[in-house]
């Protein structure tokens, strides 16, 4: 079976034209195949401000209405995808951008409101990743490079989580392939102690997770990121890594970057 | 060799909602392989004027600065794109929006500086397409669905013009395939006399070409439309076909709609 590498990307990498260019050239030569999930990072929030729409969030998430919508697939399926995309294919990696519309490559259905309407914002499942897709693209050489807007069965556009957009392919296509996925993020990995960023925990499974957890060592923030991680080893992923997205190079390595989930 | 039918839309298809859902319902049920190239319509005006922006425009061609750039990124490989993607998708036509930059699918130069500076514009070739990706593509049952976007080796994005995009991306694949080109626009094809919309010339080839052109029968903006069309036949394009996009059925059938240009 094909090994292949899912990687998260959000925040700075995508926000700072430096810190992305820097990430694209290390990913750009790293030879696997990788599929490249990425969020949309402050830039939506700019091109909100700058037609006069106050962007809304609850909870750190989105709040999607008509007019943001339409927003966040320009700037996500648009200038971020397309400008991510340029830059891997002229560092020599030959890459396709998609989002979740094309080729249905995730069949999501609009988020039911419970106690907060979150819009149009969607969710997925495993089984609505268009595997054959992404597979025929990685066997061909491409990279794909995918934007977290998907729609549903009648054509309404709706927004996805990055995390749990990268969290489903990666289970979706465990029973094709060797998945590993990767969370990049700002921190050099789950930490023992918040105020301490070099007091990374190398690694989480089932037999230290339960405890660690008790103890109240994550925060608020960790618990559903750890919990998704833990959920798709559950579904065949061979492993996750979450740590800072400068050390992408040592994901790949034996001795890993990050707090390995296994 | 596959028969591949190149549809180049624009106009009233992509600005009006109405327009665009009743030609993507007629294209989603025609038994043939098809690629959908989409120009920008109004939409990138009206962004743009929300942002503060003034559109510029030279002789109906768009100068396309940095701002401007990202705009039309974001509303033709995003907004637009996704919307005409998911709209065919929705109607069992199952679709991958596409632009110039993914898969290097057209290798883009900035166009030089002479009389205008179009700014970000560029220009490509026949052998700049890649036709690999897009026979992969449409051989799995996928329609694509381009936006005129593209980047040069640099990363630089890069705006061109729909027109070019359809004939470049026909002549490409026509050492590959048996390709035919499908000019939409609101008249119902090349007109003997312009103030009569029914005087449409249904044939138009190297013998009666020369002898109607003498005559001063075409319009300015036509002109290049018309020559452009005979240089994607001597490239090997099997037959172009300029006409209206509510005929887009007849435009596949024996005794075509529009003027035929072979």
């Amino acid at each position: 079976m094909e090994e292949i590498f899912i990687v998260k990307i959000g925040g700075k990498v995508i926000d700072n034209e430096d810190a992305r260019n820097e990430f694209l050239s290390k990913l750009a030569k790293i030879g696997k195949n990788i599929i490249l999930v990425h969020g949309g990072g402050k830039v939506a929030n700019q091109v909100l401000s700058s037609m006069g729409i106050e962007p809304k969030m609850i909870n750190g998430r989105r709040i999607t209405d008509a007019e943001t919508l339409k927003v966040v697939t320009m700037v996500y399926t648009g200038l971020i995808n397309k400008t991510i995309t340029a830059k891997l294919n002229s560092l020599s990696r030959k890459s396709v951008g998609l989002s979740g519309v094309d080729g249905v490559l995730l069949d999501a259905v609009k988020r039911p409101v419970k106690d907060i309407d979150y819009g149009f914002a969607g969710d997925i499942e495993a089984q609505g990743v268009n595997t054959d897709l992404l597979l025929n693209l990685v066997k061909s050489g491409y990279t794909p490079v995918i934007a977290t807007i998907a729609a549903d069965k009648n054509a309404q556009l709706l927004n996805i989580n990055a995390d749990t957009v990268a969290s489903t392919i990666a289970a979706g296509l465990a029973k094709k392939a060797n998945v590993n996925l990767f969370f990049c993020f700002e921190k050099k990995g789950v930490l023992m102690n918040a105020e301490d960023d070099n007091s990374v925990i190398k690694l989480l499974n089932s037999e230290n997770y339960p405890e660690l957890s008790k103890k109240g060592i994550f925060s608020e923030g960790m618990i559903p990121k750890l919990e998704n991680a833990f959920k798709t080893i559950n579904q065949g992923v061979k492993k996750v890594i979450i740590g800072n997205s400068n050390d992408i190079e040592q994901f790949f390595q034996e001795n890993h970057a990050g707090t390995l989930i296994c």
